[in-house]
C-alpha cells in the first residue's frame, strides 16, 4: 500500500474504533468523530511533537480537543500513540474507566485538556499559546518552542467566549497557535444554517487572524495548511475545513442523528463493509496500521532528547535564564512569598492590601502573569501592568495581560495557562461578573487548576454604582463550586495571609473576595494569631474567658463589625470567629473545629454581607443570620449599611435578642 | 439660532448637567456619556418615536442604553422630555432617588432596560427586536410597527456575549434594529488599542450586518446614517460613530480618567466656558433649549393618538389578529393552562412531563415563544419547533428560537422580549450550562421579569457524559439569586403544577430543574395533594399517624427516593415532606411552615442530588443530609447513584442513625 491509502485504512480502523466504543457504551457522539478524523489523524501521523515515552515533555506541542465529545476520536489516536490499550476503549463512558465521556486531562495520559463545555477548548488554547510564548521570550528557543493546536467544532464557534478569546489571540498575534475548525454543517439538533451565517474567514480575519479553508477530507490539502499556519509567525490561524458529518457513514452520512447517539449494529457493519474493515469484528486494530503511525516514533523520541541537550545548554549559558526557568519549574507551595506587614490603626480596602501585596512580589515573582478585565486601576493591578507592561503589545516578555471587558475568556484563558504549566496564572474583576466566568471557574476547579481570581467590589458596600455592581449571592454561591477555595479576609493581614494560601495551592483554583472600603487593620499586637488563624480557615478572632454564652461567626468585612457589636455587649461571654474560609475550616480535623465553634454552645449568630442560607449549617435552627437576600441600591455604601443593618449597634441587637 | 446651532447649544446644555450630576455626587463616568451625547441627542429630538404623554405606548420605539455607565447622559434627555426633574438630577445615585447609578427601567419614567453589566444591553435590543418582529407579523403593522435602538460602547462590543448575539441578530435579519456604535477607543484602565484589534466593519459584515461609519460628533452624518439604518430592512444596522473621549472637556478630552471619576470644579466651570454656558451655574436648563427639543412633540403626540385608530381599526377588521393581540395583552396572571394529566404507574422523565405540557399548550398560547440552546430533542423542545417553525428562517410568525450553542444570548435575547412585552419568553439547554447565562438571569431577576428558563439533566444522573455535564451546584446556587423561583419538581404532576406556577409569574423568573431520567408519577390517588401542595412551595407528600418522630424534607428526583425509604423503617413514624420551590415556601405564613415542617419535630433529615450546604436551615445542627459536594464522573447513573449513596437503603440508613 503507498502511504497516502496507509493513512486512509489508518483513518478508517480509527472510525471502526468509533463506532465500536460508542455502540458498546451505548452512549457517545460519533458523527463529529468521524468528521474531524482526517484532520487529527494527519496532526498526529505527521506534525504533533511529543515524547512517546515521556507525555510530560515540558516542550511537547499541545493538543486541545476542544469539541470534547469527540472523545473516541482522541482515544482512538491515543491507542494508536499506546497510551491507551484496547481494553481501555472498551471502557468507553464506564465507571472507573480512563476514557470518560469527555476527555480529562488529569485522567488520561495524553489528554491535555478536560473539555466538554463548548467554546472553551478553544480559549485553553489561546492560554496554552500565551504561556508558551511568554515562557519561550523569557528563556529561549532551545527552551521553550512548540505548537498549540486545537480542534474545535460548530457549536465551539457559536459560543461567544470562543469568539472572544479570538479577539485577544488575533491582537497578541499568537502566531504558534492553530486552529482547525471542523466545519461539518450539522450540529446536534440540525444544520448549523438554523442558527448561523457567519462568514468565519471574513470574521477571523476582521479579528486579525490567518484564515485558511480547505477540504477537511484531503490529507494532502490538510498538510499544507497545517505548514501554512507554522510558516505564519505574526497571526494565530484558523483553518477551515469543510467535512461531512459522520464521513464515510454507509446510509446516515450527513445527517445530525449521527451527533449523539450511537449508529446502528447494521449502520456500523455495513460502514465497515465500505471502508474495507472486517464486518463482524469490532475494535480491530491490524499490525501495519499501529506501524505506520508510529513509522514517526524513534525520531520524535530522537527529537526530545536533542531538546534536553539543547535546553541543558542554553540554561548552562545564562544565568537569568536558569534563574527564570527554575522559578517556572517551582512547585507552587515551595513559594515563599515577601509580604508586606500591615500596621493597626490603619483603615485599608482589601483590595489595597491586595495591591500592596502584589508590588511587593512582582519582582520575585517572575512567572506571575496575569491581569484585569478592565478594571486595572479597581482591581489594583495598574502598578503591575506599569512594572511589566502589556504582554505582547509591550513584547512576549512582558506579563500583564490585558484582557478588556472579556471576563470568560479570560478565566478560560487561565486555565489554559495552568495547564501549560510553567506560569502562575491570575485574574481579576469585580466580583459581581464572576457570573460572567462561572463556567470557566468551575472547569478550574475540574481540572484541579491552581488559578487566582481576585474579585474586588464584594458586597453592597460597592455602593453607588447601584445592584448589577453589587454582589448578593455571589460569595455563597462560588462557595458551592466543588473543589473551590473561597478566601474572603477580614482584613489587610488577613488579605495577605490568603494570598501565601492561594500561591501555595497545587490542584485547586481560589478565588480572594476583597472589599472596596477601607477596613480597620487588625493589629499585630492584639491579634497575634491571624496568620496561623487564616490557615485553618476560621478561627477564634475575639476571644471571653471561658465557656463563651455566645459564638458569633464572621467573614469578610463583617468581622470588624462583629468584634465591635461583642464589644458593645457587657453582661455576656461572646467569643467572635473570623471565617475567612469555609472550605479550609471544613479540612480541619474535629477537635480543631470543636475548639473554635464549641459544640456546647447553641446560642450561635452570623454575619456576612450576603445570601445568609449557608452560614445555617454553623449557627442551626435556632441561631440567626444577618445576611440580606434582596438585590441593592444605588447610594453611598454607609447610608446602605444602615439600611440594611450592617452596623455594629443592629449586630448587637441580633446578639442580645438570642439570649 | 439656526436649528443646527440650537441643537449644538442643546447638547453642551446635557453635557453641563452630565458634569454637574456626577460632581455633586462625586461619582459616576462623565467621559462616555460625553462621547454618546450627540448621537442620543439627534436620536430623542428627530427620530425616536415615543408619546410624550404616556411612556408605556406598545408601539414607541425601544431605546437601550447599553453602556448603562452613561446614565447621567439619559437622564439629562429625560428631563428634557419631562420625564425627570432639576431635582432628581441632583439626586443621581442617592439612596431612593430615581436616577441610580445605571439605569434601572422600573423605577424611572423612559428607561426601557437596566443596564449596566456590558454586552448585554446589546443582546436586550436584539430581544426587543425580536418581539417586534414577531408580534408585527402575527398582527398588522398598523399595530406594531417600531424601531428598537441600542447605545453600546467599546467595552460592549468586547463583551463576547455581544457578538453572540449579533450573529442571532443578522441570522434573523433584524431590519428594524438600529445599533450605534460610540467608538471614542478608550475604556476604563486605557486606549482600546490595548485590548483590541477588531475590523468591526469587517466582523459585523461577516455577520451578515449592514454597517456604516461616520463621525459621531457630526450631527447631519448621524441622522443620514440612522435614517439609512431604517431604510435598510433586512439586516440589522450598526453605525460606528467615531468620536472623542470627554468630547468639549477643556483640558481631558481623550483621557481614560474621565471614565469613572467626575471632572474637577476647575475642568467643569472651564468646559462650561467653551460651550458658551454660565461658568457658575449648575444643572442650568434655558427654556430656548427645552422648547427645541420638544419642539416634535405634538407631532409626537398626534402620531400615538392616530396608532390608537389605526390599531383599533385593523384589530376590529381581523378577528385572528384581535385574538392574537388580546393574548399578547393578557398578563400571566390570568393565563390558565389545559396541562396533560399523568397516571400512576408509569416512570417518566420530568423533561418529558415538560415536553408533554409544552406539547399540550402550544396552540392555545400562541404568544410563548422560545427554543433551546441547540438541544432541541434534548430539551424536549423538538416538537415545539416542528409545529410552529424556526423564527426568521421560517418567517416572522414562526416562533421556536433556534439559538445554536449562545446560552448567554439566548437568557438576554429573552430579557429583551419579556421587557418590550407582549410575549411569553422561554429558554432552554442542560442545567451545567446555566453557568454560561448566570449573569443574564440575575438581570432577569433584577428587572422583575418573568422569563421561564427550562433546565434539564438537572444532577448527576446525566450519566455517561461526565462531571462537565453533571451539575453539582448548580440548583443550590442559582437559589441564592434574589427574586429567582427555583422550581425542582418531583415527578410529572409537579412539573405540571411547577409550569403553572412559572406561567402564572408577573414580577420574576423561573427555574424549572428537571430530570433526564424517568421517575415515579405521584398517583392522583395516593397523592391527591400535589397541586395544591406545590403552589406553597413544600408540603407534607407523605404523612405518618400522629406527631412524627422524623421529618425528611427531600426535592425532585430524591422525592420518590425518600419515601421509599421512609416506607423501610416500620417502627418509627416518618413525615415525608416534597420541597419543589425554597422560595415559595418561604413565602407561606409561619402556621403553614410549621405545619409542614413541625418546629417541635427536631429530628430531621433532607436529600437532593447536589450540594447539601442550603438545606441546613431546614434541618439544623442535628440533622443530616444526603448530598453531594465533590464533582460526578462519566458512567452509567444508576452506578453513580449507587456510589453516591443516592438509594433508597442508603437514605433509610441515614434515617435510622438518627435516632
Amino acid at each position: 500500500m503507498s502511504n497516502s491509502q496507509m493513512d486512509q485504512k489508518a483513518v478508517n480502523v480509527i472510525k471502526g474504533l468509533i463506532m465500536d466504543s460508542i455502540r458498546k457504551a451505548n452512549s457517545g457522539h460519533p458523527g463529529g468523530s468521524m468528521s474531524s478524523a482526517d484532520f487529527a489523524y494527519v496532526l498526529y501521523k505527521d506534525f504533533l511533537k511529543f515524547d512517546p515515552s515521556n507525555t510530560d515533555w515540558a516542550d511537547r506541542d499541545r493538543f486541545v480537543l476542544a469539541a470534547g465529545h469527540e472523545s473516541p476520536l482522541l482515544y482512538g489516536i491515543l491507542h494508536l500513540c499506546g497510551f491507551l490499550t484496547i481494553e481501555d476503549l472498551k471502557q468507553f463512558r464506564q465507571l472507573d474507566s480512563i476514557t470518560p465521556g469527555h476527555p480529562e486531562h488529569d485522567m488520561t495520559k495524553g489528554v491535555e485538556a478536560t473539555s466538554g463545555p463548548l467554546g472553551q477548548g478553544f480559549c485553553v488554547g489561546v492560554g496554552m499559546a500565551t504561556a508558551e510564548a511568554f515562557l519561550s521570550a523569557n528563556t529561549s528557543k532551545d527552551v521553550v518552542d512548540h505548537y498549540t493546536y486545537v480542534l474545535s467544532s460548530d457549536g465551539d464557534f457559536q459560543e461567544p467566549v470562543a469568539l472572544g478569546a479570538a479577539t485577544l489571540a488575533g491582537l497578541w498575534g499568537l502566531g504558534k497557535l492553530v486552529v482547525y475548525y471542523d466545519s461539518n454543517g450539522i450540529q446536534l439538533a440540525g444544520p448549523t444554517s438554523r442558527c448561523d451565517c457567519t462568514d468565519f474567514k471574513k470574521v477571523f480575519e476582521g479579528m486579525c487572524w490567518h484564515v485558511l479553508e480547505v477540504d477537511g477530507h484531503d490529507h494532502d490539502a490538510i498538510r499544507e495548511a497545517v505548514k501554512a499556519g507554522q510558516a505564519e509567525t505574526k497571526k494565530p490561524t484558523l483553518i477551515i475545513g469543510k467535512t461531512v458529518m459522520a464521513k464515510g457513514a454507509a446510509t446516515c452520512e450527513g445527517s445530525h442523528n449521527t451527533h449523539g447517539s450511537p449508529l446502528s449494529h447494521e449502520e456500523i457493519a455495513a460502514t465497515k463493509k465500505g471502508f474495507g474493515l472486517p464486518e463482524n469484528e469490532t475494535f480491530y486494530v491490524p499490525e501495519d496500521v499501529v506501524e505506520h503511525f508510529q513509522a514517526r516514533f524513534p525520531d520524535l523520541k530522537a527529537q526530545a532528547a536533542k531538546w534536553k541537550e539543547k535546553s541543558d545548554a542554553a540554561l548552562a549559558a545564562d544565568e537569568k535564564i536558569a534563574a527564570f526557568w527554575a522559578q517556572a519549574n517551582t512547585p507552587r507551595n515551595e513559594i515563599k512569598l515577601e509580604l508586606p506587614e500591615f500596621e493597626a490603626g490603619q483603615s485599608m480596602a482589601t483590595r489595597k492590601a491586595w495591591g500592596a501585596c502584589l508590588d511587593a512580589i512582582t519582582d520575585s515573582l517572575p512567572t506571575l502573569v496575569g491581569g484585569s478585565a478592565d478594571l486595572d486601576p479597581s482591581n489594583q493591578t495598574a502598578n503591575f501592568r506599569k512594572k511589566v507592561g502589556d504582554f505582547a503589545l509591550d513584547g512576549y516578555t512582558a506579563r500583564n495581560l490585558a484582557f478588556g471587558v472579556r471576563e470568560f475568556p479570560m478565566s478560560v484563558i487561565l486555565n489554559g495557562m495552568a495547564l501549560h504549566g510553567g506560569v502562575i496564572p491570575f485574574g481579576a474583576t469585580f466580583l459581581t461578573f464572576s457570573d460572567y466566568c462561572r463556567n470557566g471557574m468551575r472547569m478550574s476547579a475540574l481540572q484541579h487548576l491552581p488559578v487566582i481570581y481576585i474579585y474586588t467590589h464584594d458586597s453592597f458596600y460597592v455602593g453607588e454604582d447601584g445592584p448589577t455592581h453589587q454582589p448578593i449571592e455571589h460569595v455563597a454561591s462560588l462557595r458551592l463550586i466543588p473543589n473551590m477555595l473561597i478566601l474572603r479576609p477580614a482584613d489587610a493581614r488577613e488579605t495577605a495571609a490568603c494570598l501565601n494560601i492561594a500561591m501555595a495551592q497545587t490542584n485547586r483554583p481560589s478565588s480572594l473576595m476583597l472589599t472596596r472600603q477601607g477596613l480597620p487593620v487588625l493589629g499585630k499586637d492584639e491579634y497575634p494569631q491571624v496568620e496561623e488563624g487564616v490557615k485553618r480557615g476560621g478561627y477564634i478572632v475575639k476571644d471571653c474567658d471561658g465557656t463563651p454564652d455566645m459564638i458569633a461567626i464572621a467573614a469578610g468585612s463583617e468581622v470588624s463589625m462583629a468584634i465591635e457589636a461583642a464589644s458593645m455587649i457587657k453582661d455576656k461571654k461572646i467569643r467572635v470567629v473570623s471565617m475567612p474560609s469555609m472550605e479550609l475550616f471544613e479540612e480541619q480535623d474535629q477537635a480543631y473545629k470543636d475548639s473554635v465553634i464549641d459544640p456546647k454552645v447553641r446560642t450561635r449568630v452570623a454575619a456576612e454581607a450576603g445570601r445568609p442560607e449557608i452560614w445555617y449549617k454553623y449557627v442551626g435552627l435556632d441561631g440567626e443570620v444577618l445576611g440580606i437576600n434582596h438585590f441593592g441600591a444605588s447610594a453611598p455604601a454607609g447610608q446602605l449599611a444602615e439600611r440594611y443593618g450592617f452596623t455594629a449597634a443592629n449586630f448587637a441587637e441580633i446578639m442580645k435578642r438570642q439570649f
